[in-house]
């Protein structure tokens, strides 16, 4: 039997690589939009992975695939991981979140229909949450009413993956991110200051007044509780997780400070007005773990623990390239 | 300035001419798929009302549709009534609902900002609660995990239409409809009924066992409670509202009796042996209707007086046709 890794070159998915290959044989497919083969180096010489370059979004194209792979070896899961991950890029052009971060999931689902594959583990987001003025975000919340087309797309995958669980798929479990950190860092906060910082080392901007607060977890506990819920055996045939860590998180300020003393110490910080950085920003955002913490998992940093982690892995990632 | 309305040659939307026709210019758009011109034959006369056909899931003509009304008449309001209806069908082939439930949101979300529309009232769906197992649905009700494609892209358009607020829209306002009876019908339980018994008027075959029990809203008090919200101004930029009667609603099998009292009395009802009657039904279903009653609305009828008036109107009007 054999895992597929759809969006299988990004930052997350060549996370789970290490997991996934003590025993299975894993197909990766992605685009090479965001993701690279660069990160997929390591593996080169292993016998089990076995990279396609591939358009997600492209239906026929990806049924074709899955029917390939599912002839060479039975598919037991499929993880979706592939989405655009620019959210200001998808409010600015609905399109890009319509075709990366939801059309992959439809075209993703009928393909697995087709060859008969029954378990569906899914990369959601907090971002389908919108704006909940500083009430805790939990599973049993709402209305969602996301505030970014990234929000939106995900919870329509979402969606559709809650009814194709009741048509046909075995297992929906759709876990909902954080902002999440670590290497191989291809955007986000972190990311961003690090390489502004670099272009020029007397000066940061910063978006916004830095007094935005939000949860950041470290790609290793994203990539333990995923991996947790997948075995634990009381989950629903469709069912939802939040995942991320058990704090209030860390305001943008104290990143960039960070940032600031592990590659440029003494760089003037410049911050802006307005408590969003970008439409689609939220100010406070506050994430019930309840049911998470419930199953008995536990994650492993904090918040500040994972951003000092991810500033320096990613400070050495960007040094490296 | 104008109205328009997607969809506006179906079933609720025609409903709503009566009302917008006394003050507005009003430009129906519609692919006739399951509208039908004969449903604004009584407005032939009337100059206020232009008639569009036009497919809504294409991106490009949408867009040019929109500038072209624009051009001669500013759009004030654009009413989204343009769905499949045909829930099981799209449960088969998730292309029908991604394409006419969704897709359609999307393309007309786009042509909106082009011209600079800003208010948005969009048809949304009790679907998109999926199976709550008893618990009363109400708006902050989570997660939403809808068990029908339909449910899914109702969703999935709620999402775009909330992203879109945050953006470019002023109002984003969404109704969630039970399920609705009234004339012209085109689809549902009641229509389905009538029309076999029509076919076999000894007997009449119910899909599942007659125990699920739903609420029925009559079109007349739906469309009472859109324009009341509309005109209610405490409504917040984005927002979304249950609306429906204040019962448990009604079973399958006393609407089949009613049906059979009215079409074909004597005739044999032969009852299904599940609790549901296809892939994405829901056996019960409990709609908290408490923030629409909190607005001052009432509805004038109750699930059984909307399913006895439905009965008489599809009667007499699958009697006209």
């Amino acid at each position: 039997v054999s895992i597929v890794i759809c969006g299988g070159a990004g930052f997350i998915a060549v996370n789970l690589l290490d997991e996934f290959l003590q025993d299975n044989q894993v197909f990766v497919l992605d685009n090479l939009s965001r993701g690279s083969l660069v990160y997929l180096n390591k593996y080169a010489d292993n016998p089990n992975l076995k990279f396609i370059e591939h358009e997600l979004s492209d239906l026929d194209q990806t049924a074709k695939v899955f029917g390939e792979i599912n002839d060479i070896s039975s598919i037991s899961e499929v993880w979706h991981m592939a989405a655009n991950s620019d959210i200001l890029a998808g409010v600015e052009s609905p399109e890009i979140d319509l075709r990366d971060t939801f059309l992959t999931t439809h075209c993703i689902l009928l393909a697995m229909k087709n060859v008969g594959a029954k378990k569906f583990y899914f990369a959601s987001s907090s971002a389908i949450y919108g704006d909940m003025e500083g009430k805790p975000a939990s599973e049993s919340s709402g209305p969602l009413l996301p505030i970014s087309n990234y929000g939106a797309m995900k919870l329509a995958s979402e969606g559709l993956i809650s009814a194709a669980t009741e048509s046909f798929l075995d297992i929906g479990l759709m876990y909902r991110f954080p902002n999440v950190v670590g290497v191989p860092a291809t955007h986000g906060v972190i990311f961003d200051l690090i390489r502004k910082l670099k272009n020029n080392q007397s000066e940061l901007e910063v978006l916004g007044d830095g007094t935005q607060q939000k949860s950041y977890l470290h790609v290793s506990d994203l990539v333990g509780a995923m991996l947790y819920l997948r075995d634990y055996g009381k989950v629903n045939s469709r069912d939802v997780f939040n995942i991320g860590p058990v704090d209030d998180g860390v305001r943008v300020s104290t990143i960039a400070e960070t940032v600031v003393n592990r590659v440029s110490p003494g760089a003037k910080i410049n911050y802006g007005t307005s408590d969003r950085g970008w439409v689609g920003d939220v100010p406070k955002f506050s994430y019930s773990l309840d049911k998470l913490l419930a199953t008995g998992w536990k994650p492993k940093l904090s918040s500040l623990e994972a951003v000092k982690l991810a500033v320096d892995e990613i400070s050495v990632q960007l040094a490296e390239f």
